[in-house]
This record gives structure tokens, C-alpha cells and sequence, in this order.
């Protein structure tokens, strides 16, 4: 895997780049919608290239529990399974099993060993290890690969905070270790990539320790982990301004688990590379969606009930340019999911829209005058 | 509207022809997918064009609950409103009216006015009358109008048999006087067309009484009703032979609600030009789709689970150029909304390849010939 830098900015740390991977070049900053179970919520493959994606995320513990790495990695991995001929990061399927893996009784629980968990669909229990969490997502067939860390709950003591980092570092030494090892090395040599996580909640010391554990291993990439999970947006800020300025340049900074259009912008302008985000979809199935000023609008306002205009006159996605947000509106109040694939189309436009913009600002050096209004 | 037999075969009643409505031309014998609420289920009106629909059907009993005619009128109409270039046949919501417009305490109920129903959403009292009824479908921009008719519930007895046959002759009168009055006279100048309905379950005497009741009125096309209400198939094809040979050939023949692959060859060959039918949108919503060959299948089975060849090696639809049995099987397992859409899309295409098929060997007066095994 091979990164490289284009373009940065005077007085922010934003940055273009080029990011190479088995299946194709990735321009970053870039947006990864997630495919959650083998699927963009309601799209097509071919429609969420369309709108401009380049590279998408398959969460590792839905897929593992169904269909199973085994019956991918048969069916030639996800790629071709899905028929997404671009790049795809799979996630280490850790803060699932730990989110989702609980039964009624029995939560999910970390060891040193790994994450023991349970079937949110058949109570089966389970387990995950920083070194089968590697051997599932190359099963998957993920371009980049990201290490299992331990994410602690918002909000967590500083004993728990400090253990989390302390375990994130060792595992990640061990996910490297199992990721040089014969045949996995094999596929390594085809381009793939390992990614670290940086953990560490709020607080600073954590975070700047957390960060020098992780880029004193050989990763392909740098994570951010534990900034969406329950916090502020101000702590999200926060929590990565603690480390902005020491993120090893010549790797790709990847944030994980932040959408939001305005938070694109800010986190861009502190030296992020990429973003994954489930927003873009979950809003729709709540009915809402972006304006092309970064505003939250809800199609079951109202005020849309005879707007013959589209969602927002400025959009000139795929929904915007077909549909009145008079017919949304009902498609969405009637329960047709037709109405939640055109939201998503439009939400997804909004965000590549936006990272279009982004990437050719920062080439021009018109980022920081062009976004200045968001970046604080 | 106009409508012109092209070629007629030998040994059948199947024929070729043009139905000519204010929104474009059909080619008959044509299926009509059916966009209950302004929507093909899960599909976009784009999809349902590029597929091979010509015209689809709008229910009015859906939209006058949601958003209501007054709202799709001031949009422009349905066509204008969920961006279908093409013709629609609006029903007259009667029947929906009396299988879906009951409360707990109390049902629908038909008197010789019109139906009173409930609303299934809120429970509010309304009423449809074969005035109403027209006047709603024009205000949604129906090309093609249909009466409001009294449809028996099966089994029925002979009485109420009789009395709906009655009561369908004279609200098929009154509606032919509706139309024919100033203003809406104005409508039907513009190329609409009013579609009367024949009645009379599986009485011979009854249907072939409806039968000359309804062609004696200035109808632009004949549709036969009550043929799919929890009849067997034999009894559907009893039904339509009572009058097969009495139907009139200088206006076109609409079998509702039927479409199965395998009837619409056998009531083609019995003289019918047009159908409508939910099934092959609903069967998907349930796993199931028809093979080429017009057998049903369900995805959910377990010889599913590995099948990396798409669903039927024969089928040249989006979905089979696409994707592999093994994925959709998940998607619909998984309950991810685009299983059910491409499913969706092959179902239709089944039907839209067979409606070419048939088209062309009626044309090349080989129907018969190819067809046989299944015409009776």
C-alpha cells in the first residue's frame, strides 16, 4: 500500500493525497460510505460509484456472522460478491461485538486475550482476537485492513481510559507481528494495508501516548478511534487536536466513524485523510438529509407537503434533479423505500459534492479562505 | 383513445395492438406494473421505464388517503408528479375500498349510491360513488379512467352474485353519463379513455349478462374483474371463457389483477390485451421470483447459499448480468431493502421478455406453435 501527500495548506494541516490499494487509487480526503452487511443501505454498487465513491467500508462483525468470510473468500471476496469493482477497508468488527454482542444476561467482555461476544441473531458466542480479526477481514478480502483495539465506553474512567490505550498498543504489536508472518505476508505484498487505531477518550496524555505506540509500528495507515462514540462535538475536537500536530505525515490519517458535513471540514483542516460515516443512510431512514449549506432538514416537515421544488434548489444530485421533495415527502410518509433510496442518494451527493470541493480548494491553497467560517 | 388491432392469430384469440393514450402508445398484449402509492415498490419510475413498462397503474383508493388527488392535481399530475413520462391507468378504488376500508367494529359497505369505507389509516368515514370515482382519477391525471364496479366477495351466493352484476350494469350507466358531461367531456376529448368492468363470478349466465350490460356503453375498453379474488386457476379460466367469444374486438380487453407468467399466456390466447398485477413486486418482498422458464423459486432456500451463477443462467435482466444467487440469497436474509428491489427487477423482467416473446410470435403468427404446451 502506498500513500502519498500532493498538496498541503498554508496555516491548517489539510492535505490532498493519493492513496494506492489492489483495487484502485484513492483520492483523499475521501468519504467511505459503509456497506454495512454486503450492502450501502438501499443502493445498488453501481449507483454509490455513480454518485462519486471510490472506496467503501464492509463491517467485519455482520459478515462474519452472515454469510461467513468462508463463503466470500469462495465466492472471490467481497469485491466481486457485491460487484463493487473499487477498493474496500473492512473494520476489525471489535466496537460491533462489543456494541451489539451482548444477550440479555451475558454482555460482551475484553480480555487480553481478545473481545468474547455474542450472536445478536443466534446468541452463539464468539470471539474475536487481534490476530483472527486479521484473518477474517483478508478472508473478506479487505484492501485495508484495520488492527482490533479496545474502544472504551463514553464515559470511562481514566483506569479504563488508560487500560484501553495500554491494550490497543499490544494488540496492535501483535497485529503487525501476525501480519508479517508467512502467507499473510503473501498478501500483504499485493498491496494491502494495516491500519492502527488511536485511542485514548479525552483525555490528552492518553491520546499523545496512544499515538506514539501505534506509529512506532509499522502501519500503513493511522486511525483515530473513540471520538463518535457518545461524545461531543466540541470533545471530537478536542480529542483529536490533541494529536493533530504530531500525525506522521508521510501516513494517511484516517477518522473513524465521522459524517457530518461540517465536521468533514474541520477534521480535514486538522490533518484528517479519510472519513467513514453512517450517516448519510441512517438520517434517510429517518427522513432527513443535508442542504447544500450543511444544514439538517426532516422531509416530514410540513412546509414540504406541496414544495415543487427539489430538497434544495442549489443540489444538483440524481434525487434533486429528478424529484420534488413533494413526492419525498410522501414516499417517505407512506413507507416507500423508494423515498429512502432517494434521500440517501442525495445525502451521499452532498458529502462527495462537498470533498469535490474540498480537494479542488485545497489545491488552489483556497481551503482555509474558501471553508473558513466551519473551521473552528 | 384510440385503440387498433394489429394482427390476429389462427386458433386463437390472441392479437397484436395500439392503444394510443394522451401520454404516449402501448403496445398490446401489455402488463402494467403497479405503483400503489406512487411507487413501484422499491423500484424508481427510471427503473421501471428502462425494464420495458409502457404504463403503469396508480391505485386510487392509496392516493386519495395519501397525499390525495387535490395535492397530486396541483403537482400536475401523476405523471408530472413522480416523474413517469408514460400513460397511467388509475383503478377506481373500490376494490381496495372494500377489502382494506374497514375498522374493527365496522366494514365497508356498497349500496346502490357507491361504497362507504373506512380510511385504514385513521379510520375516517368515506364514500366512493361511480361520480366520485371519476373525478378523483381525472384529478390524478389517469389516462385511462376505470368505472367503479360492485366486485363480489368470493364465495358469493347467487343472490349477491346477481345483485352486483346489477348494481356494476347500472353504475357503469351513470358512469358513461358522468363522463360525458361538460368539462369532463372536455378531459375525455383530450384522449382519456373510461374502461368499463364485467362482473358475474363463476355464473356463465351473470358474466355473459355483465358482459353485453358493459358493451352496450360507450366504453373505450373492457375490463373483466373479480377473476383473482381467492378464485383457482381453473376457475379463472372459466370465467374468462364464458365470454372470450363475446368480447368485443374493436376495443381493447383488460383481465385485472392477474400476473402470473404462465396465465398471461393462456388469457392472451383467450383474447385479453392488458394486465396488471402486484406479484412480481410482492413475490420479491417475500424471496421469490419466477425463473425463465415460469416456475416459481425462492431465493431463501439453502441450495442458494453457494450459487455463484446468477438466478437463472438464461436470464439477460440487470439483475442476472449482475449479481450472483449467493448475494442476493443474503440480501434477502439479511433483510437489506435492495435484495427485494433486484429481485423486483427480475421478476418484472420475466414478464416484460415474455410480453416481447409473445407479442413477436403473434406477429409472426407462430403464438400458437411456441406457446401450446401452455395455453389451456
Amino acid at each position: 500500500m502506498k500513500f502519498s501527500a500532493r498538496h498541503t495548506v498554508k496555516n491548517s494541516h489539510a492535505r490532498t493525497g493519493i492513496l494506492t490499494t489492489p483495487h484502485g487509487v484513492i483520492q483523499t480526503p475521501v468519504f467511505m460510505p459503509v456497506a454495512t452487511s454486503g450492502a450501502v443501505k438501499t443502493l445498488s454498487p453501481e449507483e454509490v460509484k455513480n454518485l462519486g465513491a471510490e472506496i467503501i467500508l464492509g463491517n467485519t462483525y455482520h459478515l462474519h456472522l452472515r454469510p461467513g468470510e468462508e463463503l466470500i473468500a469462495a465466492e472471490g471476496g467481497l469485491q466481486k460478491w457485491m460487484n463493487w469493482l473499487g477498493p474496500i477497508l473492512t473494520d476489525s468488527g471489535g466496537y460491533q461485538a462489543f456494541s451489539l454482542g451482548a444477550t440479555r444476561s451475558k454482555s460482551a467482555k475484553t480480555t487480553d486475550e481478545g473481545v468474547r461476544f455474542f450472536s445478536h441473531l443466534d446468541g452463539k458466542k464468539l470471539f474475536f482476537t487481534p490476530e483472527s480479526a486479521i484473518d477474517i477481514q483478508l478472508k473478506l478480502g479487505g484492501d485495508i485492513v484495520m488492527v482490533l483495539d479496545d474502544c472504551a465506553p463514553f464515559p470511562a474512567t481514566e483506569k479504563r481510559l488508560y487500560a484501553a490505550v495500554k491494550r490497543t498498543g499490544e494488540w496492535a504489536k501483535r497485529s503487525t507481528e501476525h501480519w508479517q508472518r508467512e502467507g499473510i505476508a503473501l498478501r500483504q505484498a499485493q498491496g494491502k494495508g494495516l491500519f492502527g487505531i488511536v485511542q485514548g477518550g479525552l483525555n490528552k496524555e492518553l491520546r499523545q501516548q496512544s499515538l506514539k505506540d501505534i506509529q512506532s509500528l509499522p502501519f500503513d495507515g493511522i486511525a483515530i478511534g473513540g471520538v463518535s462514540v457518545g461524545e461531543g462535538k466540541q470533545n471530537m475536537l478536542a480529542a483529536v487536536d490533541f494529536i493533530a500536530n504530531d500525525l506522521d505525515p508521510t501516513r494517511p490519517h484516517y477518522l473513524m466513524g465521522v459524517g457530518e458535513p461540517i465536521d468533514l471540514i474541520r477534521m480535514i483542516h486538522r490533518g484528517i485523510d479519510m472519513f467513514d460515516c453512517v450517516l448519510p443512510t441512517r438520517l434517510a431512514r429517518h427522513g432527513a438529509f443535508w442542504t447544500t449549506n450543511f444544514k439538517r432538514e426532516n422531509i416530514r416537515r410540513a412546509s414540504f407537503t406541496n414544495q415543487s421544488k427539489s430538497l434544495d434548489p442549489k443540489c444538483n444530485c440524481p434525487t434533486c434533479q429528478t424529484y420534488s421533495a413533494s413526492y419525498l415527502r410522501h414516499l417517505v410518509m407512506t413507507n416507500e423505500s423508494l423515498g429512502l433510496r432517494l434521500l440517501s442518494i442525495h445525502n451521499l451527493s452532498i458529502i462527495f459534492n462537498l470533498l469535490r470541493e474540498i480537494r479542488s480548494s485545497i489545491e488552489n491553497d483556497n481551503f482555509v479562505n474558501k471553508f473558513g467560517p466551519h473551521l473552528s
